[in-house]
């Protein structure tokens, strides 16, 4: 039960405490301990891709535990199946609710009730708050994908909250 | 499976984070942005302190998800055989090995293989890395300790990886 909802409360606490960490410095303040020059937005993108990094870096942990057959994946679109069924149950206790492409390397996974958005009200009133509840996921799947050979740019978009879609690019080689 | 592990790599890389934005900064580098006044101890005290902070709120929200009938604690011990039983399975998929008091409000818990050190080499080499990993879990106890209406000080010792002790201080009102 609680092993469940512990990397969700975790989650929080990390979006949270990077948000915290990153307030609109007022006129005057100089370059930040982090780096940063100026400004809520540029502390806002750092924070967004921290995230994204640490998702990265669970996600191919994660990828390093997939069973081995899954190491005989062929097919781009086998390797995509695979995140929507067998890693989205492992992170999310769900499947992942549709997976389409354009078979020229772009795949669309749409989750309509992601995990991490669902304690957020629905509908369109918090909508800005969403982009930093998704950089880690988007890391995630960006990670899973690197361990198992396959280079790619993740996005995430969301109309209406809780419903989410992320969009994987496999850049030709 | 992964789920279990989730937590684990979360963690992880939540304190390598955390290290990462506190490093030592050089000779004349004033105030950072999150208000450390200088030298590499003054941050990771920083860090310390906030990771005690997330595992608080992780242990208080946990702690409210409780089956209902840890409500009808009467005693401390019990709470406490609660934390080492019911608490820790449900965060490390295991319990506690042992618990003594001192029967004036000290406990100590002790976990011989406390699985955030178990992926460190065992024995005295990384001693001195041990305390960023342990933060967050005094915060945890202390957290979930609080929910169920109990203020209390937890601090933790390592003498040989992997080993570890909590100590639980609950102050006489």
């Amino acid at each position: 039960m609680a092993d469940t909802v512990l990397f969700e409360f975790l989650h929080t606490e990390m979006v949270a405490e990077l948000w915290a960490h990153d307030p609109d410095p007022g006129p005057g303040v100089s370059v930040g301990s982090r780096g940063e020059e100026a400004g809520a937005t540029t502390g806002q993108k750092m924070s967004l891709s921290v995230l994204e990094g640490m998702g990265f870096r669970v996600g191919q942990a994660l990828g390093e535990r997939l069973p081995r057959e899954t190491l005989a994946f062929r097919e781009e679109l086998d390797v995509l199946k695979f995140l929507c069924k067998d890693l989205w149950v492992a992170v999310f206790q769900k499947q992942m609710d549709s997976l389409r492409t354009n078979h020229q390397g772009t795949y669309v996974l749409q989750d309509n009730s992601f995990p991490l958005l669902l304690p957020m009200a629905s509908g369109l009133q918090y909508l800005e708050e969403a982009p930093k509840f998704l950089a880690f996921t988007c890391g995630l799947l960006r990670g899973a994908l690197c361990t198992l050979g396959i280079e790619s740019v993740v996005t995430a978009s969301v109309a209406a909250l809780p419903v989410c879609k992320f969009q994987v690019v496999i850049p030709k080689s």
